[in-house]
């Protein structure tokens, strides 16, 4: 099972992923997780390109697409591992809610895993800003929104959980949990 | 102007294009050369994925159309420069002459500079795999059959002139002279 994790940064995406990943190791199921970009050849040229002072021009940002959509198809056979739960810190996903230019990139990745389940963590522009000011070169509060907006319409098209990043860590990972459980079998109100 | 080389292994690419290099320098042309893969981080990448074992598989494949267009996207800004002559060795034409997936390599490409002239090394297949026999993965006849005929159809596309590459270098190399002279405002009869 593909269990996509998307947001704008600040969201808490890995510190989700890592407290679901320890509640759904001590439930007994197996699990892996992984992060975009990954840590392949083409993932850490993406981290390098992302650096760059022009990786934010028209043709770094399709450059990116590309590499982005290359370094998942890398990853594709672990993905469809039937036998574990798969948590992904992002996915193709963001490269659609991030890029100027969804229909290309859609095609680029029209041979990406589809998620079984996303889990959008649902985040304020301005709290998203004061939690990870100038971290990268993406974060002002006009892209945020816009991405913010994108992954709303996107999620639509996925089975997927609406979850508020706006709370708590330990609240937000209880909304997780509860709802996960329904989609692996688990009573979600026995939930703790 | 971008002038782009295409042919399959063993038809003299190389060669020509520093043979015709030398002679566009000789009349008072501003030259430059360039190879895809480039030397690019991307460029390099592709060239260790082409040494892989598993380089033919359908997974790999698509990794690699994703990077060749990221590599080539990468080179934008100097192909359009419009004060020399680029002679290029491969374009976007050889992804779209080599992977099985036309339609998907084009929409990949779709920002890829559109050459002003396609010279086309034609070679007999059969050479081709004499000329070089154990180089790399993709040497069988059955493939190199295609991607020739895959050439010679996508060369319609394009204002190019099919070079009969199965004679000898000199040969070619007029031959190529007297079909670029006249793209550059040249007298092709004047040509030794």
């Amino acid at each position: 099972m593909y269990i996509v994790f998307e947001g704008i940064d600040g969201a808490g995406k890995s510190t989700q992923i890592q407290m679901l990943n320890e509640w759904l190791e001590a439930n007994g199921f197996r699990v892996e997780t992984l992060v975009e970009p990954t840590d392949s050849k083409v993932g850490k040229l993406i981290r390098e390109i992302l650096q760059r002072p022009d990786a934010t021009t028209e043709t770094v940002q399709k450059v990116l697409a590309l590499l982005f959509a290359a370094d998942r198809m890398l990853i594709m056979d672990k993905l469809n591992e039937e036998s574990k739960i798969i948590l992904s810190d992002r996915s193709f996903i963001s490269s659609l809610a991030y890029q100027d230019n969804p229909e290309w990139v859609k095609v680029l990745n029209k041979y990406a895993k589809q998620p079984d389940l996303l889990l959008l963590l649902d985040l304020d522009v301005k709290t998203s800003v004061s939690r990870t000011s100038g971290e990268d070169t993406f974060e002002n509060e006009e892209t945020l929104t816009r991405v913010k907006q994108n992954y709303l319409e996107l999620a639509k098209d996925y089975t997927h959980e609406i979850i508020d990043a706006n709370n708590g860590v330990n609240k937000v990972s209880s909304d997780i949990k509860k709802a996960v459980a329904p989609h692996l079998g688990m009573c979600p109100d026995c939930i703790r």
